[in-house]
């Protein structure tokens, strides 16, 4: 059996692997994780292929920062306190410098995000990267997308659309201000997913989920989970000022409402809750079924029977 | 975005999520699980990729079964209770048919195993098949692969070479009676992990791996992580009927040394410890470094530096 190359690997990603709640880490036949005395275990999964989420000429230490941001988000998306990740790994070949650069990255959001890298797996094939997150959740409470009522407040954190506009940047099809351009591409490559955002609101919010697939659609999903409507007011959307500083707004606000990983959160909150610094009330929760847009009600329609 | 017919691949596998450790299943960011108060998690991933880890025409649900067996033998070689597991699958297209026969298999295996699926990611690419299994463990104990001592006897579960053997079958390389070549295709692609025989050893093993990568090749990582020696017996070595029905006896004992993927345990058991059933001894941890197998010391030297 080849225990090549390709278990040496191992060695690119052994410096990322102390954490609190870290009882054996990298190097045996399983990780073991400490919970606190009544938490629970909150965990997801994420994979990431070459060309399908990420251009293919993506920075390795890019690819390997946002894979690990996006699996956190939905750590954030539950309210859980981050305690680990595993990595599987899939690779044509083992490049050294592909994996100094991807490790790197990976490294950065494993230091940022407090996720240490207990384990995982490297095995030759098409690149695919996948991303096991571990977080703890207080029994009996989690951020779950069923629980919107009818009256909630619907909140985003921080700005929408910036990663779709830092991919329209990457691909050629806006091009903005240097220094705006590059905000957007980082926003893209970086997000910074809301994982305090989350801790803190399991006080208050009745539901949430994170911005994978676009406002519209994770909306939708939240609507559809607890079994109400949801009416967003397009301008109360937050824009960033590079992407504001679109000479067509409708695009801006379309890149808000329909594009993906931005990596925010959007969640419900009851009249009189306390309404955390960064976020901004974007619509309300009636209702019926589906996500309702004044104005852009063709694009949410496209999302109403997810 | 496209939250196409990919997220509708959730409903193969919506049937195989509950569970008495399961808090919240496939549906949400994130899935919770429940620890038993004193318990910790141990966790592990292992990917699978075609024409790497199973032939081309393997039948989908063994794939499916195969991958859920291969990555639960982590959690026996640990000792862990099996708790879930979450599944990342890439796929290139969404084939109903292909997507039923796998998802039967791994339907059967999790039932099998006693590891509900409590979620998932699914998207477009190269057929990949990353498999996260989650097990419970009494703080403080686990068995690790450190931990051998000089005089502990070495022991295997099962009988090895049969996964090798029935890959040489399926490649036209071994062709026995019928009833022995079909015994030893399904040992290759229906693995048994030795889930309660791990949990058994938990009181009196010193160490354990499960044999993935072959018996020389596990024995060496034991060794290496217990800073000790092994030494082997090929003529201990326990074999089927059907592989020791070989009319070449040394290939069959290659096999049972070098093949991989059979997935039963090696352990380390102190003098007067219990043999649990179906064991055998195979040699001892003698000091020094590496595996000893005498009349087949090259092949063991492969293993040695690993």
């Amino acid at each position: 059996m080849p225990a090549d190359e390709f278990s040496l690997i191992a060695r690119y990603f052994s410096a990322f692997g102390a954490g609190p709640a870290v009882a054996l880490g990298v190097g045996d036949d399983c990780a073991i994780l400490a919970l606190e005395p009544g938490e629970r275990l909150a965990t997801s999964v994420d994979t990431v292929v070459a060309g399908v989420h990420f251009p293919p000429d993506s920075l390795p230490e890019d690819i390997g920062y946002r894979a690990v941001a996006a699996a956190a988000s939905d750590l954030a998306a539950m309210g859980a306190r981050p305690l680990g990740m595993t990595l599987a790994l899939t690779l044509p070949d083992a490049d050294e410098l592909w994996l100094h650069s991807f490790s790197q990255g990976v490294g950065a959001a494993a230091a940022a995000l407090a996720l240490p890298l207990v384990g995982g797996d490297t095995t030759r094939g098409p690149l695919t990267v996948s991303v096991q997150v571990f977080g703890a959740l207080p029994a009996g409470r989690a951020l779950l997308r069923a629980g919107a009522r009818v009256g909630d407040a619907v909140y985003v954190s921080g700005t929408l659309g910036d990663a779709a506009g830092g991919l329209a940047v990457l691909e050629g099809r806006y091009r903005p201000e240097p220094e705006a351009a590059e905000y957007l591409e980082q926003r893209f490559f970086r997000p910074l997913p809301r994982l305090q955002l989350g801790m803190l609101l399991l006080a208050e919010a009745h539901a949430a989920i994170d911005i994978s697939d676009g406002l519209l659609a994770d909306a939708g999903h939240l609507a559809a989970a607890s079994g109400v409507a949801v009416r967003l007011d397009a301008g109360r959307l937050p824009l960033s000022p590079a992407l504001a500083a679109h000479p067509d707004r409708d695009q801006a606000l379309r890149w808000a409402l329909g594009g993906g990983d931005d990596y925010e959160l959007c969640f419900c909150l009851p009249p009189g809750a306390t309404v955390p610094a960064g976020c901004t009330r974007v619509g309300e929760v009636l209702a019926g079924e589906g996500v309702l847009c004044p104005g852009f009600d063709e694009l949410a329609g496209g999302y109403r029977h997810f």
